[in-house]
């Protein structure tokens, strides 16, 4: 309420910005949209630029106008029924083929894209149709294989969990270890297994196969497990790529070596979590959409009798909301950026590049996206139940959606690796890499990159006396975001300096105390190793977006509100490491907790009448977000919409008892 | 794992302390049983004593025991047939009447008790049970009336959430402003209005109800709207404990003080807050239970290849979920205390106690449960994500029930007050009584004592000294859980006391720049008020379960594993605000957080081997946990118990397509 009010902002839009950008329904959300320092569509178009923008509305206006993909807020649908109609859903999209072979080849980044516009209308869909056309990724873990003889040892060895094969499956690829008939093991191969009679769809002999049951979301998908027991396969059922049986029984495989034959599996991995992460910025998108356009409109109280105001215009709603609007825009950047990433990697890989640079990023990115994924899916399921409980008892009804939300994004925190589990392989890189640092075995500096430690080792001393000059300045004058996004920043490259330092001290200290490796690890990993990953992430999205509004290509009217954004996100993820700035001593009175307190405040102020068009940018049309409250008009509190949105059920008469 | 081995736990049993407490099915978590320091059945002896415990034993098998309320783990039901089984089941509850109306009045806590067992089995039911049983506390607020003529003025004002009205209520209890014919408004009034035909369920003339339609949890309980345009109702419709109209349109009423009227009221209120704080506890209990016991029954890696030790071994899951557990016993005692606080007040109440010390009661327990509330529900509903989490696969499958608790918790954050904005409550009455007491106007201390600042303001100075005497000594040589709890308990006096001062000065700043009462408050909510409230709130928690263990009546045997609770509870909590402990100088060096986090890990590690007998205490029988893998004798990981939780399932053959 206390934020300035900004007369002069301009729309310096470039040519031809605005084409093919629909515009936005008018409604009470207006009031808002008019106050925004910044053109939505010049931020459309500099995120996305014209072809993804293009792209994006086909596939929603295609969806849309199909009577296959109608469907009402809130609807009440039985498990099996879901499942009937994503199966449907997901047969059209073969039909409509949205991406081919060549479009991927052009611009791999479409599809990201096509499995945001899916996940956006609904996850179960976007699963099964990736889960299709990359049928051969479904893989089935097994621990004995002899003459091609498949059988899991026992219940514990069975496989849980494989998207589609609870109900429609007929082939599944399984890995198992390799066994020749001489007794020797050759490890890990994929081998195609018929699991169902593709005309009855009964399990074939040897196979149990079932489905897992109801989750508490993504529903529409079915996931099943799979026991085998003494099923005979033939052999040319080997995916021989890494490795051939001849028919006499012997093995030969073109790699020399198998840690490199790991690696590579090892990179093909962070694919998915990768996606992941990305996966999750769709949902908080979806989520903090809903809640900054019900904030906007819904009206409670005021400081006089007679007028109520916006909830958006109180501090408190303000800093339960903003922050995740701006972790939306940080994390939507390094998505895309780290996504190209593991493009140029996938490429290294086709091109056969054996270089050292090829295999140090290969173990960056898995370190990243094992760190990534978890950050990426905890902002957002702690960001949908924020939004969920800023929205009130609205946000409490299914037909607003955010249980659903809440429900699909939550195993984005479990599969692909356990988000707690994950963040030990990360550290383990970085400790890795600190040791081969510290003996001088590197000569290479990361790529990315993602740390720098000849520039870092100064950070201890320099930035102390940079924070509290920077702070006492910012403090009592003015606060420019530019200033405010490198004041977390440099907190941030001291902090994973300093966790580093610890880690590695704590990680000795248990193995001199006599403990095991294993032992070790365990008992490094609560405020140590786990909190060196998540500060090693939540520095690279910031360095990233700090570096994206200082690039020269970033338009000069819209640095200011990304620069608001910045410093928000920033200082935000860093008061969950307050402790830890004081305990190392880069922070010391109450100086700097004052000025991380007031710097946030005074950004979401300065943010708050820029919300409704930052939400604007990021939002899918009305049909896909399928949200009453949520609506772009805004008309979210009128009776018409309420009962619009009530329309299955009976208002005068009941059908029951 | 580094963990002391209790090889001379004894089972110091009383007399007659096991009768009537059946024994729990034995199985694979035996094995932590006999490791455990302590004897379940004394401290669920001493937690609830043999009344209790029989009467809980007698609701839980009369449900179980009835075809009725069969049920499978994670059926799918629609909605509609959700409604109806509660429904049913709640008409049935009617015939057992478990409690009656001598019974409340001889044992109050029964009531309670009988909402933790309904809700145990399903909230729904329990909320539609409790809401027939107490109709008139179904409460329309509408803004206009005359002549008894009743109309919503415009849709906003329309009353939304009222429970059972959805489908079923005939009849409403509207509170409304009353307007006698002079045109003077008497205030808020209730009366008795007539929504639906008895027999066709048809809404009378003038009503428009109708139903909220699915929620994202508790569907069993059908949640009404009502708009009315010009009802007529007969005079004799106006509840009149409060005020009354005469024949010929005069207001009279027994109440001389409006202020005193509207206290009654708060008071009332305040059991609705405090039924939530308790209803948020039994989540926790069922989620605690449900992952403690899965942690200690599956295994994952070890430190030898041909060994799996349980996930509970490992240092980071305990850190996930003791602390929860812990939170549950703390939780226990404090609810358990505060209800009785709630009676002793409305006995005075009904003793028409006008003292001031019956007033200063119902400010603080307004007050205090104006902060339980989020304080219960906001850790139920984080315990309930981690343990989810930390379940993995096992934890997304609708048949162990997390999702439902997490849904069925969510509403715990949002009704009887947004959990943010009743915080505000909270922080007004401590300001408040801090400005009285520093004017000298108070001469009483508090009653129950939440505060006490003439032993508080010393604490400044005192505790920095003693925090660091008791730190190096602790640190260094052992453990006490006595010493540890001591060391939050100080740090809360502090902390309380520090942040007072700080929402004070902050109120005061704002309102000297310029700004009104209503923009001071809102913006003196986040970083001020708002910790304010929830420090507050910790503190009591904590000063209770401290004072709990150092009671005499507490037998010997328990107080060991209780302090031990009780100091991992304190510490945290505690984590939350050391940011502020630094700045306010409490805290500083390294020292004082190493304390924290080494003693956490080491309570952590001590009380693993208690923790499976610690969530027998707390846990229902599996008929009502409902959860394969939380059942009592661990056997959760077998492929029959894995494919028995799958009967509803087709394993062979699948039906669709």
């Amino acid at each position: 309420m206390s934020a300035p009010a900004i007369t002069d902002a301009k729309y310096v839009l470039g040519e031809k910005m605005d084409e093919g950008i629909p515009d936005i329904p008018s409604g009470p959300l207006d009031i808002y949209r008019k106050k925004a320092s910044f053109s939505w569509k010049q931020m459309l178009q500099f995120l996305e630029g014209d072809e993804i923008i293009a792209f994006k509305q086909h596939v929603f206006r295609t969806l849309e106008s199909d009577p296959l993909f109608a469907r009402q807020p809130g609807e009440d649908i039985p498990v099996e029924q879901k499942r009937e109609l994503a199966f449907r859903r997901c047969k059209q999209l073969f039909k409509y083929d949205f991406v081919t072979r060549d479009d991927v080849m052009q611009n791999p980044w479409k599809m990201t894209i096509l499995n945001d516009c899916l996940g956006m209308y609904d996850w179960s869909l976007g699963a099964k149709y990736f889960l299709n056309k990359g049928v051969t990724t479904d893989s089935l873990l097994m621990l004995c294989l002899s003459e091609f003889v498949i059988s899991s040892p026992d219940f514990e060895a069975a496989k849980f969990w494989v998207g589609n094969l609870g109900k429609t499956a007929t082939h599944s690829v399984v890995f198992a270890q390799l066994y020749t008939p001489d007794g020797q093991c050759h490890g890990l191969h994929s081998f195609i297994v018929q699991v169902r009679d593709p005309k009855t769809l009964l399990a074939m002999p040897g196979v149990m196969v079932g489905d897992m049951g109801k989750k508490l979301g993504q529903n529409g998908l079915d996931n099943g497990f799979a026991i085998f027991h003494n099923v005979r396969i033939p052999r040319e059922n080997l995916l021989n790529k890494t490795g051939d049986v001849t028919p006499d029984g012997r093995y030969v495989s073109p790699f020399k070596d198998p840690n490199k034959r790991f690696g590579a599996s090892l990179g093909a991995l962070s694919g998915g979590r990768v996606g992941i992460t990305r996966m999750a910025l769709v949902n908080l998108k979806l989520a903090v959409t809903v809640a900054v356009r019900f904030s906007a409109t819904r009206r409670q109280f005021g400081p006089k009798e007679d007028e109520e105001i916006p909830v958006l215009e109180y501090q408190l709603q303000q800093w339960r909301l903003l922050p995740f609007l701006a972790a939306v825009y940080a994390l939507e950047h390094f998505t895309r950026s780290f996504c190209m990433n593991f493009v140029e990697f996938q490429i290294g890989l086709l091109m056969k590049d054996k270089s050292d640079r090829q295999a140090e990023l290969g173990r960056e990115i898995h370190a990243m996206s094992c760190a990534s994924k978890p950050l990426g899916s905890w902002t957002a399921q702690r960001g949908i139940q924020e939004c969920r409980e800023a929205c009130g008892g609205h946000g409490y009804l299914a037909m607003n959606r955010l249980g659903e939300l809440r429900d699909d994004n939550d195993p984005n925190c479990t599969y692909e690796g356990d988000n707690n589990v994950l963040l030990q392989q990360t550290s383990n890189y970085l400790l890795s890499w600190m040791q081969h640092k510290q003996q001088g075995l590197y000569t290479l500096e990361t790529n990315l990159p993602t740390l720098n430690f000849h520039t870092l080792l100064y950070y201890s001393f320099q930035t102390l006396i940079q924070f509290l000059a920077s702070s006492v300045h910012l403090f009592n004058v003015i606060i420019s975001s530019d200033v405010v996004s490198s004041v977390p920043l440099a907190a941030y490259k001291w902090l994973v300096c300093f966790l580093l330092g610890e880690s590695q001290r704590k990680l000795f200290h248990e193995k001199s105390s006599g403990l095991g490796d294993f032992e070790a690890r365990n008992n490094s990993q609560v405020y140590y190793c786990r909190s060196l990953a998540i500060a090693y992430i939540e520095h690279t999205v910031l360095q990233r977006f700090h570096d994206l509004i200082q690039d020269e290509q970033t338009p000069a009217a819209l640095r200011s509100v990304l620069g608001r954004l910045c410093a928000l996100y920033g200082l935000w993820t860093l008061t969950n490491h307050m402790a830890i700035l004081y305990q190392g001593g880069y922070f010391s009175g109450r100086q700097p907790v004052d000025f991380i307190h007031t710097a946030i405040l005074t950004l979401c102020g300065q943010l708050k009448d820029d919300a409704v068009a930052l939400v604007d940018v990021i939002a899918p049309p009305d049909f896909i977000l399928n949200s009453p409250i949520g609506k772009a008009d805004g008309e979210s509190y009128s009776l018409s919409t309420f009962l619009a949105g009530h329309t299955f059920l009976s208002i005068r008469k009941t059908e029951l008892y």
